[in-house]
């Protein structure tokens, strides 16, 4: 249930009515908006009655929420979520692309490629430190070191960094290093991960699980969101299919479809979908043109040599052109 | 086995290779390009031995073949193979547009709509006269009549037209009366027609299968050019994987891919993929952005009214800014 | 909607309810059962009035039908549709053993084949005359020479024999020489086709389609049935997913839905799923612990040099030890 | 890479096997094989020369190794590998049967169920305490209030019992309770969760994963392998299809290929495959017929009021006619 505030309500009413929810055994969400304030009703079991409700002071009206997602749903809220990193907003129209190598290899490195995509336009870079890996032969990530890296690649450059979250156990670290934290796609029903995702500071990217339907997914960022954290960035990155001409099947047709059920921003990462470098571009143009909040892209500077996925990876010189070709689009798309 | 002819060959020259190839028992097919004539070497069991043709006139070079397909790859023929029906072109860079609505109606209907496409620039109509239905119960299409309607579309708008054929006893009939044959996804392996096709002068437009592997769909091609029909254009329409939240999963991915095996042209249709209108238009400028070799597009005058797939279908004014924004795009993708 | 005959009710009288539901400009389908005979009433548009109906001699209810397939469903027949082939029997509660190779290659190897298989109690034989192959460069069959083989090991081994028909114009030629006529994989949906099998008074094996929804494949069958023909036989033979471990993936799990919703005989072919040998042993007695109508296996007496599908093909002597397993694991399902 | 010891080498000589490997900075893991010990040689970069180990004493071969698993390899190691739990074992020929409730509700419902299992012959009993929910305000099982019920099933009924675990931080706390800890489809790849596991003294049950290849299944199962634990027991419980009339599709078909890959024993769970109780009953037979080394059923007392997946609970009457069925199909499936 979704108790709506008037426009001009007071802090006072929004606590009046907080504790209204609390007294009856629920659990109470309030959802800031651009023009007003909402109240998610989370934790009953069975219906609540509105009438307890719609008498408080300040309050315009009572929603019931018939849909198993409730504070990512758009019922819940209309306007579209704003995630803000540094000069990056996710979901105000424009479009940030974050782009970096899959993994942090050498602090050489990471500036290297630091210093190339931000002067393509990139605002976020990323970096693995911790690598989720099918082998455990194959190289695990540099870890806190990595992380160190990722640091120094903050202060010289001025990008922010986003890297990824295996576990609860490194999510202290890798929360204070980072601006935003990536929930990879095998995690994405890591329900202990997302809890303490929930309750990060940090806003997060939840990438969809490999064979995840639309409600799954959005019941995942449900959990992060129940905990308290409203800045979800959801990131779609190909899905497994029968099809073998791609590693995953990029599915584009998600995009809006989520922005239908929910308000938060979504991104696409082209580079995870594709696995082969001559797909990646394409799959990123025609993401810009499905009007996304934002590109996730894999650049290297020697993909031949990297440690993981270079086959994927973009060069610089690729990256800057798609940079320019996806700004076009974008301003065309934008066009009313 | 391909045999490449140099650039002056001649007439006679060709015919003498062509000769040599059926003097050992194996099928010899000419593929013309822009610039030489090539020789496809078909039906050999087992390897067959260079020398036989290296040493005869205007024979530049000789080169074995190792991927399943032949007359369909593009190391048969390196340059993008270029369909023209009335002023379409597929293939040469440009991004015709073929729009109308599922199923051929009425008269009335087909011609309201077909001025509409016109008007957005939409170089081909479309429109099913056999409609083939899961169910036997469903509106099966106005078959004979539905062609003449078709006909008179093209009499009265200037426009060409494309229409679906279902089976060989109705392809005379849909041969003589199309500019553009259909072939659609549950008939991707209906070798029977396949072959049919083969031998038909008329263009044809070869859907995806629902779950067809990109070999699988270039092998469909491989029938009808070895029949003798080289303008064959592939048509990605969405495959069917376990996600609900659109009717197919549009794999755009399979576009860089059939391009980098094939010289075919490749086109999308987003209708049939998404299955929902709200989906349609964000598709399309995404296959625009792609690069792709044509779109198809269902549109509709009065779709809630529609016998067939009204809920996917565009708004004629939805339809013209879409012709809009992916001309644009189109603009920004081919820019150097 | 479905009409309900009383158990006595004489033959005047279903033709009088047939005659009247024509008279309305629907179409009547009689359907008979053990103990009385239903009527369905098809290509209604709209609901139909049940008043219509009820008060006929002879007639005992009147069902409204919501499912989109009418006479393939078990509202419209509760018992299971026995289709006798020879003395074979699909639907039962015995388990008739289809097997032969893939191809007919010879007369010497499908009599030599047809006797070991028939010799470890197979029913039927099948091979296949003409093939649908991917490629249009592999072995497509011997055709009408392979269907006399096919009449021949008939003559000699007292079997009765299945083919597959690939399309409308041999269908007759394949009807002649064939006790049950197999529709293909690829062809589930080939409407053409479909409707000829239903005019056809050979019973007819319906294979599933590659990527077929449970319901896709029942209303392929409606076809068949609505036709006029009720010996209609689905059989599973695997699906296509992501996995890469055998060619398909064998969804035993669609028999018991089948028999929920269907009252038509289904069979199993752990053959074409597998695609390797080694699993097609376990595939097959796992299939006959399920319950399965009857089971389709391919055999070969040198599958190392087999046209086809040689690797999935058993030897005789694993035949034979097959055959004796599934006949033991079936007595002990069929116990009370 | 693989050492192979003699048969009667000491366990000195393998001491000595051991520290040549360490001295050249790999990792060395014994691995008891029925006759002789093999040792694995990990961590390596690149190619390991074979002479460094040929001339040991003890040393009977080295095998080098190109799958990308190694520990869980049948070329590692040829016999089935068998894990004890109580008087059940997983891998020896017989078919051990878990069964339980889905989610621990209380100790009467436990217990009440337990004894009906012990009753009908299983040999462990299941029941979640911690159990990952798709919504976070769905029931979240009891915790550590579950454990105590579990144990105290054990000390009233003698059944050994597995229950899930769901992250690092519990995981001490089930594996004190547990004799067999469960690690459930969502983490399949949780990589951390499965470190932990390998650390564990407990025998481990690995499910596969949603969409997960054989092969990232059995990397997956390397991961606790590779960390000391060798008791680790597959199970297949349904793979993400298309398919839309059961839960999951069972993949039967993975059974035959796990054991030739590995060593491993392989279990099927049904009831989360099918999701409905009349496909469980079908499946599980089919399951016993193929060979596979363990079932896992769901089993309620009163499904109708199950807080969790009460729709694929089979009563404890069905259970019991279940498991004779199962054991008089094992009988024929291991005749020789």
């Amino acid at each position: 249930m979704l108790i709506v505030m008037k426009k001009g309500a007071t802090e006072n009413q929004i606590q009046a009515a907080v504790a209204a929810v609390k007294k009856r055994g629920y659990t109470a969400r309030p959802i800031p908006g651009g023009d007003r304030v909402s109240i998610g009703v989370l934790h009953n079991k069975g219906s609540v009655d509105a009438a307890h409700f719609l008498g408080l002071d300040g309050v315009k009206e009572v929603i019931p929420v018939t849909k198993p997602y409730k504070l990512v749903s758009r019922e819940f809220k209309q306007e579209n979520t704003q995630v803000k990193i540094g000069e990056a907003v996710f979901g105000n129209g424009t479009m940030p692309v974050i782009a970096g190598p899959c993994a942090v290899e050498s602090q050489k490195q990471v500036l290297a490629i630091a210093k190339a995509v931000k002067a393509a336009g990139a605002k976020i870079f990323r970096g693995g430190a911790f690598k989720p890996r099918t082998s455990p032969y194959s190289f695990q990530g540099l870890g806190k070191k990595g992380l160190e890296y990722l640091t120094r690649v903050r202060e010289e450059t001025g990008l922010c960094v986003v890297t990824e979250v295996m576990d609860v156990d490194t999510f202290d670290m890798v929360e204070e290093s980072a601006d935003l934290i990536q929930i990879g796609t095998r995690n994405m029903q890591n329900f202990s991960l997302l809890r303490r995702a929930g309750m990060s500071k940090k806003p997060v990217i939840l990438k969809r699980g490999m064979s995840a339907m639309l409600q799954e997914w959005l019941m995942a960022a449900e959990y992060i969101m129940e905990g308290g954290n409203v800045n979800v960035i959801l990131c779609e990155r190909g899905v497994r299919t029968f099809v073998r001409h791609s590693r995953n099947t990029l599915d584009l047709s998600v995009v809006p479809a989520v922005k239908k059920e929910s308000h938060l921003p979504v991104i696409v990462d082209p580079s995870h979908a594709a696995g082969v470098r001559d797909q990646v571009f394409s799959l990123a143009c025609a993401s810009a043109a499905l009007g996304v909040d934002g590109i996730m892209v894999e650049v290297h500077d020697h993909p031949e040599e990297a440690l993981s996925d270079g086959a994927q990876s973009l060069y610089p010189g690729q990256f800057a052109d798609l940079m320019e070709k996806m700004a076009a689009i974008r301003t065309i798309i934008e066009a009313p």
